[in-house]
């Protein structure tokens, strides 16, 4: 049995989806915690034992760091039910990660971080430019995904995957970015489902 | 064996990294060409058949549509060589991946785009602001590869793997972004041992 490390900011969604995915596998995890907005994760400490990268989360498997949380929780789920068996259901299930990654986070999470933790009157003026495509490339990415949930359960097949978590994590916080979430009801309707899974921890956990 | 289409646009390193994970894999694929710049991608037709996200690539297996070139790239090596049998490096090479579309692709590729495609002049002032913060992420991201690059030969472990191809295909001709290679040096010898991979092919081919 190895010993887990996360090293995050309890703030962060993506250090809860992986502690979501421990969770939901019950997995013991260490929790260490630093703050992003005082620059703890940028420390020459940091850098050179914890990640070169500078960011959060990074999981520790005894000595090994493995940084990305799309990673982290594909390393835990590695022979789990998170990860479908099917060929095809794999890479679509990393699609969904992926797309997440490029096309959700740097727009929902982004508008969450600088609406609700940073303030908007403390914002730079680069990124307050950034505002408005922002707020419609969410916009667009929270369509597309109730779109895809018409008339299914999960993003992938017939079984929640790392998909599901690792969407779950932004999406559900999405109004402190200021997305209006009831305009999608077959997203909302897939949280609930989420967090009705045994085993479910909350991001404020 | 599965009929494999690739919907591309021959200009994109992203389209790019599929034609050359099936080329090194020896895998028959099929060539269907969109020009982003005229919004083929954005047609009805498209949006409805072939992604609903209106980007390419998309791979196509038989009747069934995988976008995100990172995942049709993990989709065609399942079972290769080009994915390591270790859990950790599984996952490690997972984490260069998603680094590679969150971290690299939104600068170097971007950067790519907009100055020999689009062309400085046609910029909008939105972009234009960007130009210098996509320039220090982008010269960070290549830096960071450099000096993980030191005394290793490839990304994961002692084989070359998808976080090689991933990151190659926009990383060869950052150049075209305006960013200066000559000064990664780890990072151009291991550009080479890329190209010098048995059945390799050019980004324009």
């Amino acid at each position: 049995m190895h010993t887990l490390v996360l090293h995050e900011d309890p703030i962060s969604g993506n250090c809860y989806k992986i502690r979501l995915t421990a969770a939901l596998l019950a997995l013991p995890i260490e929790r260490r915690a630093y703050d992003i907005r005082k620059g703890e994760t940028r420390t020459p400490e940091f850098l050179s034992t914890v990640s070169a990268n500078g960011r959060i989360p990074v999981l520790q498997i005894d000595d090994r760091f493995l940084p990305e949380s799309n990673a982290a929780c594909h390393y835990l789920a590695h022979g789990s039910v998170l990860i479908p068996q099917d060929r095809f259901d794999q890479a679509d299930m990393l699609r969904w990660m992926f797309w997440e990654q490029y096309n959700h986070e740097p727009n929902v999470a982004t508008l969450r971080f600088w609406r609700a933790f940073i303030g908007e009157a403390a914002l730079s003026d680069a990124q307050r430019d950034q505002l408005a495509g922002k707020q419609a490339a969410g916009e667009a990415a929270l369509a597309l995904m109730d779109e895809h949930l018409v008339g299914r359960h999960w993003f992938v097949g017939d079984l929640p995957s790392l998909a599901d978590i690792c969407l779950f994590a932004y999406t559900h916080v999405a109004t402190e970015g200021g997305f209006d979430l009831t305009r999608y009801a077959a997203l909302t309707d897939w949280l609930e489902r989420v967090r009705a899974l045994p085993d479910f921890v909350p991001l404020s956990d």
